[in-house]
């Protein structure tokens, strides 16, 4: 994983989440308890991961650090996207050792919660690519709020595949559009409209797979249906598209039945747990006093 | 829990987590798909939760639709802090349909991730309760970047207490600290300069226990202690102070745990868990035609 | 086109950029002039075209009016869309008179600049059609800065049709990419990484155009050649891959040459002025007394 | 020009609309396309005219490079205000190739557009000042929402003069104050509240032109008068004020028109197209790799 | 006072400056006092001076309670500018009592602050004309970093006259200036770049006097002058350019000395201790419950 | 008091307020004054007090130069809670001139107001500490809009101790709030609800003392009482509670009153005024040219 290079938030996305979060740890006074020690104590402090896991968010530990103190020096030895052991040292940062004690929660929030993402990211992608090695597994718009690129790079950094980023990107035809107009109507409409976009089509029977593959839908979206139902679905669309509609599988997956529902072989499962629902991957700054 | 009345997240947290969600979901185009359907449709609806759990993040839903269009109607049968059984209805939203599927999504995210966090709240401190029923269970500082004032409401809505909210609002001597001044001295040195504030010293044996009580301070925090070595630092607290110094227990308490911890009769059991690692409760927006 | 239900800019966008447009029109004193009349002055205006011309800008417009003064009354009498003849009242608004003259400018410059996009994009939708009717005229991501979602929002009201909204949105192989990775390696590292979205290759020459529709890229830009050559490229396309890959013309098409390349039958004409050099459409506000 | 010192914008201007530009362009998972090219390429970029004109924007093109990527080196080989040839160099940007990618469009929309206000401004000093070397060509608050500090600056690189910055900086009373109060008061109320500040009287007929050069006016505008009325205006003017009342013409001016109105020697010219309908300079970017 | 119609600030600055005050109030967790008390109790309050002195900031005040909660109702008794005695009421606000506590403080701090601005300007106003009726009293640009727009509007509501809002609305040569050009290019080149705007020249000596006032300057700053050589200043002034070319005096002007500068007959003397070091007026909110 | 480590503002409030404040002083056009001098030229200004007075401010210093100009190098001779004597000189500038020019105002405004409250702080503490060594003086939340971070700051570099940042941070129980329930249950919901927060009692009678401090409040606020009856409800609350009930006055107190209060022996005496009421501290900038 960790040779791909589209790894990386944009930087804007970065510079503004975490001036927020910093707002909102240190003010109005500052840290307190950081101010009990002397301003000119110098310290170093490591990252380390306290669990095996998939580091993500290091352009956020970077900037964090950057922001609290420009006088932080902040060095990884690993990227986003790498394997990182129990006990392994991600990173070392030097300077003021207040500066280190107040960056550090920050600094651990945002890391340790990109990283679960990423790492739950990749629990999904070897269960269901152990069954079918050309499965991708996607996130969805189940981000937390105002951190949708972090973790949507954290996704990648975990091996998985971003699905649309926003309503504007993409088209996914609901059965709540449906009932207003017909899957043959709206993909049309779509096609005409918004050229050269993704556009799905959300199906919960076989007959509705037909004529979404048929009407020139890219992609099918097969939503609450059994594993069984799903290797039908896709056979529906290979006669149909061949390989111009992809399928792609949603609802009721976890890392339970991900294998059964890969087996199935559609080209994605989607799975909203990416980003509503991972834990933090267990990591921590140790600090010390640099000698 | 429905009865108190400290549940609401300030509104100005709201308005401006709303206004970056919304913008991360629509820009620049707006929402492809709704755009299919007539401007003039009006629909209604229902939002019920799939799950057993503790609601909380309704006034970011109110300010979701408020937002997206003020023609928008929300209607909230319960408030933050109620149980909901799976399936029951929670709100009704009414309003031009296509201004409904747009919210949908980012009213869902907000609720679904504040109601997780309450949920596993009320797991927590119904867990702990039934072992040792006054004692409280405390959030941390371990809430997702961006969203600390929405989480803390959340905590309080599933019956937990908010720890100190921020790095500025309370003294919390770590070991990080006492490397470079004496338990005595640090809490010497807050109380002379943050007056009033709740100033805590972390333990890891007995000793320290000692003396933290006997410097008055207010509270301790014992971290990563055994069940039985809690029970310990209880008693020397309460002989040296009182109850004018209360403890706190952290690090390794989960589900499992958390009664053995609570039965060694702490006043506080802090969970990092409840902000960063609670899975969504499963919420969902049933949408129809105002008939 | 009055007729079609995507018109409207998100509503964040629109409220962003006229708070912004009004922070510069008016800190720090207000409107000096103004002042100058009583408050209690009630008046009313007619926003007026002086040119025939396609509207656009109207949410925009209310908006201002709800900023400056929430007892702005403002009432339209057409929409997004509409074409707009010399002299016609597009819209009608009433309230205290200072706060009518200091809403002026800013709303004129809103509606003025967005309709002079559709006006111009009608001009070349129009040029393009007589000759190839099932042409559509695509913008580019030449916006202005800071106004994209609402010059994309005012293509649509000229009868334009939305490229790729951002960098984000889709994949674009330019030359400068090719210097670095083959057209067929670019299609399908994007093809993989990046399911759903438009890929598309820009093309210098025929080889080229057979092999980025032969790789699979569901559309293909043909940068500034002649038209000969477009057609050229369009049967080129089309013999490889059917209606699976569309072709679009850019470079050097004026309202002057946009029918010699319509004429050639591709399936898009993508025109950067549209947002980058549209004159204005000449609005004025006719401001009286309410008698 | 170029050798004027008055041609910078102000930082925060140019920090803020990059700001807004990046973000718009990048979010939420940036430049899909760059992301296709390995990490550590590094390449070089001259920014080059296609066409002669003014060149401006410098400042905001430094901007986008830094916001970016920091690591992005900008050169500048001539300044704002100065002339460029077609096919000149006017910049050269170093570092890594993907970051240069990202950042090509940015800075183009922000250097075509504001050059292109710059020439067109020059066009009109060249045409006014071949028949009256004195005249000078004021801007208008017809601005472009969010971006007028960048296009005053823009017009001051190409020549030309600003007029008042807002509404708070100047007083312009026009025919819709004039329903309310008389010249004479109007004149005489705003010397008093607003001591300094430009008061200048809007006049369709010279004997209001009389009165407002009577009331201490220190400036007329003539709004939509032939130039031969302009010539009397002017005359009227210096009769009963000498220079202490200044003549500005506007309305109905163009390229075509502006000599025979400065023939009639007033000492500005104001036109509105100036920032409301220039189109842009077509610059490019040559992108290469550093070999 | 009250009769003026130009005391209201602009509402895009009230509503920034509230929005920034009510955050730093109460994130992250609210009114923890407040939320003590039930959700329905319902209350009144009274706002009322303690003190004789002049009223400002009453668009703060709405804004605030409007922003606290939109179910407050505010309504003033009197306006920006009116006297108000000690015991007077000036407004009701009437809503939910825990939304009154959380708004008293930040509705008080904008009223007291801004009313103690018109209250010390009316004070140097009265002072000053006393001895020469026709003197107007302007405000500087030491104002409190973020509130300019709120304070320029209060010293209006106390009588004063607003001094240029910023330094990009008007060219003040001071001293430092001088050192790199004459009075004489200075005002030459200022009128030049800057048709229309205030030209003032800071005098220290009669001869720099005179020659600002030969060059056409609009006005002379005659800073740290004594009582005598300002009135020698007038007449300088004046013999050489009669009303065209007014006099401001400043530096070591107080309340003690402002009768013996106003004595000589300037037009203006300027007093930054408006804005920097005005004491409050004591406001006070009572508040009660609604029988 | 400059040896205290405790007085330096969270960076992310100073980079806040200073591009806060360089917006209002610049826009649209810049410093039109400064840019009367050519761009070359480099100059020096030194930073000196006018009077004698104690520091502050000097992170929005460095930070005014930083954004207003990179190139500009500020060196501070001493830190903020410094004494400071009339003519010293507290730091130096170098860079560009026109910059120095373009930052001497917001320099000047952050540091006199800053510095202002700075110095009337250690008055307070100065007059009280002569009785009373041992007594504090704290701040209130009666700081002005938007600047609360940077005043708290100020106030410690005074000497002074800073009480609840905000109505977030500690609860202080009212008459308001007392007059919905009795002071024992408040106390106790507060301790219960927030625990480790400070919880305050004001209280108006002896009798309200010996309850709050029964209660188990931690501070008790004694509101405009004689200097005599503080004295009682210093001997009660010892009395009922010890060291474990500090004794906080307010109300009336005066440079004049100070003593007499500190006489009576409470712990805490806290004074609105050192941030609603503090005149500046006369500082200057001393331009010059490098050379």
């Amino acid at each position: 994983m960790s040779g791909r290079d589209d790894l990386d938030p944009p930087r804007s996305a970065v510079v503004a989440a975490v001036s927020l979060a910093l707002a909102e740890d240190v003010l109005p006074m500052g840290d307190l308890t950081a101010m009990l020690i002397g301003a000119d104590v110098v310290g170093v402090a490591y990252l380390r991961s306290r669990q095996a896991g998939v580091l993500a968010g290091t352009a956020c530990a970077a900037e964090v650090c950057h922001q609290v103190d420009p006088e932080l020096a902040l060095d990884f030895e690993c990227r986003d996207g790498a394997d990182v052991a129990p006990g392994q040292t991600i990173a070392t940062v030097t300077g003021p050792f207040r500066s280190l004690l107040t960056a550090e929660r920050s600094l651990l929030n945002f890391c340790s919660h990109l990283s679960g993402i990423a790492t739950l990211t990749r629990r999904y992608v070897d269960a269901a690519r152990a069954v079918h090695p050309g499965i991708r597994v996607l996130d969805t718009r189940k981000t937390t709020p105002g951190l949708r690129a972090l973790e949507k790079a954290a996704v990648r950094a975990g091996g998985g595949t971003n699905h649309r980023g926003n309503l504007s990107e993409g088209v996914l035809v609901k059965d709540n559009h449906l009932g207003h107009l017909s899957i043959e109507a709206a993909v049309d409409l779509a096609a005409t409209r918004w050229p050269g976009r993704m556009i799905e089509v959300e199906c919960d029977r076989l007959d509705q797979v037909e004529r979404a593959a048929a009407s020139g839908a890219g992609m099918i979206l097969c939503d609450n249906m059994s594993p069984a139902l799903v290797a039908d679905a896709v056979a529906v669309a290979r006669r149909v598209a061949g390989q111009r509609c992809l399928v792609e599988v949603s609802g009721e997956v976890s890392l339970e039945t991900v294998a059964s529902y890969a087996a199935a072989k559609p080209d994605f499962i989607s799975v909203g747990a990416l980003t509503h629902s991972a834990p933090i991957l267990n990591l921590g700054l140790d600090l010390g006093i640099e000698g």
